[in-house]
């Protein structure tokens, strides 16, 4: 039984963020994600709330796959960049769902929680790297971390097509170790 | 008569773009366009046609309007890039209309013609500024474009602000001398 509510919990997660992915959060319809799911709605509501509430548990989810597959190395930012290149190559979704959070969504304190602790962490693994002197201190940490993950995922849109994604990740990684390389 | 009938495409203009930038394309609503521009709504078919026509002339304007404000300087990216920044700041709506139009109609062949054509020309002028020996040839054209405006826009969602717009705009202006400056 409670085996069973975990599969379907797996089920509603896996069809929201199809749903969400495609839709954004207004255009979202709670009963195409019960129907994809092979679930009832109400089981929605029951495990996780409305659907901000279900939008929230299927980004946070995201987020900490892509921190746990996609770790950050301050020692080696151009490769970091290259992997969470790659990473938007193969799951699309995650993006396309920051992109409607900050559309619908934005404004200060708005970022759930997984995105507020995985960029602190983030600022803290570049500052420390900085301080020991094993990479440019030219810019401040989160600076450098905007920089870093802004160039990453540049092409997530259709105004950065890139022609080839071999040449996009060349671009990326040799922008990057130019940004963090010391000055000379 | 015809004196009005501009007056009135201008309010109707105006309203669309604040409707859109807030809602997106499908979120918008044709009557509400029509309530706060004064203006009878069988106009907007009639000046404009659907819905979806309105967003691309609105989208259209803008465009013409930033190539027009903020000409690209091949031989001065990092100043060119400063400016977008500004122009992100003073007019918020341009990136929020191009990020609505990637989610809800992006794919191949989607852009509206004003981004191609603005786009074949800026990719034409840093090429040849790279020919000429002005700037790098370490990134291709087309490449350095998307690094310059990306980095630019940096900070156009919640997932990149700015603690403090002029050191994102110091950021900005570091990293895209960074990017053309000639190998030594």
């Amino acid at each position: 039984m409670a085996r069973d509510a975990g599969e379907t919990k797996r089920r509603l997660l896996e069809a929201a963020t199809s749903e969400f992915a495609e839709r954004g959060i207004a255009g979202a319809r709670v009963d195409r994600i019960a129907a994809a799911a092979s679930a009832n709605k109400a089981l929605i509501y029951s495990y996780f709330g409305n659907k901000e509430d279900l939008f929230d548990a299927v980004f946070n989810a995201l987020v900490v796959d892509t921190v746990r597959d996609v770790p950050i190395d301050p020692d080696d930012l151009p490769g970091y960049a290259g992997r969470l290149f790659d990473r938007s190559q193969t799951h699309p979704e995650i993006l396309r769902l920051a992109l409607w959070h900050s559309l619908e969504r934005g404004g200060a304190g708005s970022l759930p929680d997984a995105v507020v602790t995985a960029n602190a962490e983030k600022v803290a693994a570049i500052a420390q790297a900085q301080e020991a002197g094993r990479i440019s201190r030219r810019f401040p940490a989160g600076e450098l971390l905007v920089l870093v993950v802004g160039i990453a995922t540049l092409g997530a849109t259709e105004f950065a097509p890139a022609p080839d994604p071999a040449v996009r990740r060349r671009t990326i990684i040799e922008a990057v170790e130019l940004l963090t390389k010391d000055e000379t």
